[in-house]
């Protein structure tokens, strides 16, 4: 039987991609479609302005969009919701609708360090879903939250996984180029970004440097504790790119290995965490790596395992950092936001949470 | 009285800077310009694809492009060359040139690791200068050949100096989002590039990593001594702007220092070396700090000090390094190319070795 | 039986969007790719910069580069040949292959205007197919060519019929904004188009002008008859766009209709010359109307119809010239390339020709 | 003596032009900026988000942004008033600010139809000015509107003026692919046009269809004409260009002229009207004409004569509408906006109006 899920809003940038992912979903149903005032009242066509490379779904054009209202929102009717909401509101509303006995699969930032909240990247992490019997029994919800996490630590981390486990990793340096959709749909004029860069993304370089390391930690008591060993630092640069964010990554190892051995390790990851059980959003290979001296490109790679993989490319000794360096690429809003959410919404439900 | 000097290779993006800085330069004066065969017996405006911001210099509109031919390059006629040739082409031609009593600046990457000859960056080491009287005993050569730097060398080296010098560093990450034009002018398609990035520029990582400990380095007796430990990794990507190289830079620090120190030291930085020589191309401040969160910024900031000063932003502390982390962004064909290339002429002058 | 086909120029654009086409085309197997010297003897995969927006038929990986050798194409292996090819070359070998007793459809313009050579837009003119009868008998061959129509043309005249046919036509301004992958793969550098346009593309204004006439024209006897009551003048502009021609369409009509009636002519446009004919790669409905005001644009709607649409927006009238204007978008290397090139090959299969 | 001059609405694009060409202006000394609330009351530096090539000048850094306030333009202060309002603010603002003897230059579009308001494209009309006359008479004004054409209507018209001067001109089709800056700091989304165009702006077909006649139109009485003869269609699209707003035009001439004859007329159109009145911002050439096959290009040639000559290329015969077909750039914020503002109050000061 599918569960009944709704987007709250739903007309952003990440809320098409939910739509869209979740248009045709074998689990979930999608009953339910909110956004801000402006859009409410209209229908799902008229309201949004589509940008993704594949047209809308024809059977959401005629749903209509309802302004935010937690009334709406009963367990008798939904059982998940997916939020694509700003900060502010996300952590006003997202425990109103955990205390209803909904499941919220959120893309805010709001709450993401707390605890007893999974961040989730389920092939890295999937086990930190256990909190939520804590989170549960602790803030007396019948629901859930899980968080999905910031989109460019959800894709470098994917790579830093297998490191960790099989050669131990130290100092890490992140330098980001990062596409235009990560800002939404309006957030950056055409007239600051042609033939230019900026090298600037608010919260970005915290995000990835503290939600790593709760990504990377383990569930200890009634905590979900972070991993202080793995040691980030960032700089995130938004460049001309539609979609698909980019990452020059030099990564300190434990142990003295080949390149050829930290190729096998990525390519051979296959998030122990969720294997076997079938997710159907799960790509095959969560790391494709590229032998092509210019690979990955966010043009030609962001869409790999339906945009669920991340590519991988130029692995080469790292002297200075006594380790590696290497390119990764993700595509950020299927990957990086809504896709993982939906990957997530699964795990839920398979473990029993939702 | 003005030197009289050759631009070779001058249709090339290179080339092109080359003559717009030359044009109504005070102390030299273009009396010739050579390039490739194709171009060659054409006048400069008909075989030029001239796509520099501001037009042509009318002054050359009618001059002969003539096909490079050592025997038009005599000590009689020519007293400076500079050259914006192939590699190839360039470790051919230029001792040549040398040994026929003429200065040669070059933007080539061949020779600029051999040990008597000078890869300036003059703020940072005009005193290497001094090795062209070892390069003219050990080679008979009446005239030299020094070296403009890589572009992202020469922009990246800039920062570090004061660094170096005021508190010592160690470790160097740095991760470009480099210009169009360092591929030259037909270097890259527009279907390669739009709505994506190339993360590979063939030997670049290399001359970063290479050339900086050339930079920083000393005369030591009878050669230039590389500078160890300053120890680079670099990762360069390729992203759609038309001019302006950016990195982000992260350093250790051999000194506990605070972000304002840091600042302080690039911003008072002035290039002792030259200092007081008063020459023309020389910027009023080698690198300009920005306090502004978002900056520096490519198409807003490339122009700064006329292209010769590099633009540094988001000075920030790095508790993974040690030291700190910012951005920094040059006029790659300016500061980076042939910019430099005029500046290291005109000390060769003050200095009299040209 | 499904008829084995071969390309020829499989490397280059059109060549890509041939393969991706045909990979797993219904009725024609791909047996066979040839591309220059260059390529030749190289795996496909390793051939050919792949620049589609979905990745590369896995089946073609391992196809066989060959060099383009007209022994190889012989009657009893290939029973059609698309091309790709530059002009000149066509010129040549099209004739040969189509007197070995094989169909070339070709994207070449060579020959595009010979009387007895149908150019078809199968929609518009699909009853031109006939002329192979002439051309069988005049020439000598067993095999055939049939041309597809420059890029543009086949755009913007899918649009001009149901007007010619319902109204009548007479003078027909078109201004276009036309895309980078027009020019093929390396056609147009990146340091030439970022934050500019082109106002010029070498021969195009004189194929729209003449190609119109004679796709909209009708066999008479031996030869295809120009429509010379059809009047068309060009502007032709290429733009920062990967994929998709866009034309500004002004159109003296010959009777005084309302814009409904209009856009009702094009959507009702089916195209009755293939109707029935269940080509497999005709779309459902060859003009797709947009009643939005900022419609259609390229990356929104150049994949309507699988790319074979055009779309067609802002209808309005045009009291200067007496009828209307509208803008009209293809995807031009579908559409007006190896799409239409595919669809032309069905018909020629249903009809006998091959 | 200088006149004391204001900017109202300076922080948008057109504002930043005004300040940059006023800032050293030997006629005019910029005495205030005025803004909307939001920047008011900030210095100029911090508050606006400086886009323009070429550095804000320096002398305006640390000049206050006030609120628009008409208490504070008084005659004793200020004698000419730029606006760069929206259209609906200056409907309201602009006749007080002339009632109380002040001049406004204004490049809002409300009022540009009014029969007694000159709206000047200086080389083409700069006759239109006595209307002034009759607009103070009637209005009972002591100060004077007059307003900044369209920024295509401005950049086409000037190209007409010769043609209908010369030769006649009746029927006259354009079609345009027009600059980001032309819709405003933050009017383009990224989003909405990386790999893409928009075939619309609001309003504008409109504008130059109607404007163009009245700028070549006439003063008649109490009136300014319009010229009827002179009959637009246009159709107008957004590309992705930084500044520059290119037309193709087709227009039927009323004469049998060669093309030479065309460009003979364009190139030595001075705009007649204000030869001889040194005005500083005219430039040398009002219309560049340009032989090559591929120019005017937007990025190549929009600071031909420093922004305010238009460039013409690809002069060539038009059968269809018996006349010429071309393409005209210019560059929309100088020629199209302030530089043509800054251009008309120079006029109105040597007439004697300011």
């Amino acid at each position: 039987m599918k569960r009944r899920v709704a987007v709250l809003g739903a007309t952003g940038i990440v809320g098409q991609r939910f739509v869209q992912l979740l248009a045709d979903h074998p689990w979930f149903e999608l009953e339910l479609l909110m956004a801000s005032e402006r859009s409410a009242g209209r229908k799902y066509v008229e309201a949004v302005h589509w940008v993704l490379e594949k047209p809308m779904p024809k059977k959401v054009y005629d749903m209509q969009l309802y302004p935010i209202d937690l009334n709406m929102l009963g367990k008798e009717r939904i059982d998940i919701v997916f939020t694509a909401l700003p900060s502010d509101a996300a952590k006003e509303l997202e425990p109103q609708i955990a205390k209803k006995g909904i499941v919220v699969v959120s893309n805010a930032s709001s709450m993401r360090l707390e605890p007893d909240i999974p961040l989730l990247n389920p092939e890295v992490n999937a086990d930190h879903v256990e909190i939520i019997e804590v989170q549960r029994r602790v803030r007396g919800w019948s629901g859930a939250i899980a968080k999905v996490p910031n989109c460019t630590t959800a894709i470098v981390s994917l790579t830093l996984k297998p490191l960790l486990d099989e050669f131990g990793i130290g100092k890490v340096v992140v330098s980001t180029m990062q596409a235009l959709s990560g800002a939404g749909l309006t957030g950056v004029p055409s007239m600051f970004i042609l033939d230019n860069l900026i090298p600037y993304i608010e919260g970005e370089e915290d995000k990835v440097e503290t939600e790593s390391r709760k990504i990377l930690g383990f569930v200890k008591g009634n905590a979900i504790e972070f991993n202080n060993s793995v040691d980030v630092t960032a700089s995130c640069h938004r460049v001309m790119v539609l979609e698909g964010h980019t990452a020059a990554v030099f990564v300190e190892l434990k142990k003295k290995v080949s390149i050829d051995e930290v190729a096998k390790a990525m390519e051979e990851f296959r998030g122990n965490k969720i294997r076997g059980l079938d997710l159907p959003t799960a790509p095959p290979k969560p790391i494709v790596v590229r032998k092509e001296v210019d690979r990955p490109q966010p043009r030609l790679d962001r869409m790999e395992g339906n945009g669920m993989s991340v590519v991988v490319g130029r692995i080469r000794e790292d002297r200075v950092l006594n380790g590696v360096k290497y390119v990764v690429l993700g595509h950020n809003t299927i990957r990086g936001a809504a896709g993982n959410g939906v990957l997530i919404a699964e795990l839920l439900v398979k473990k029993g949470y939702a």
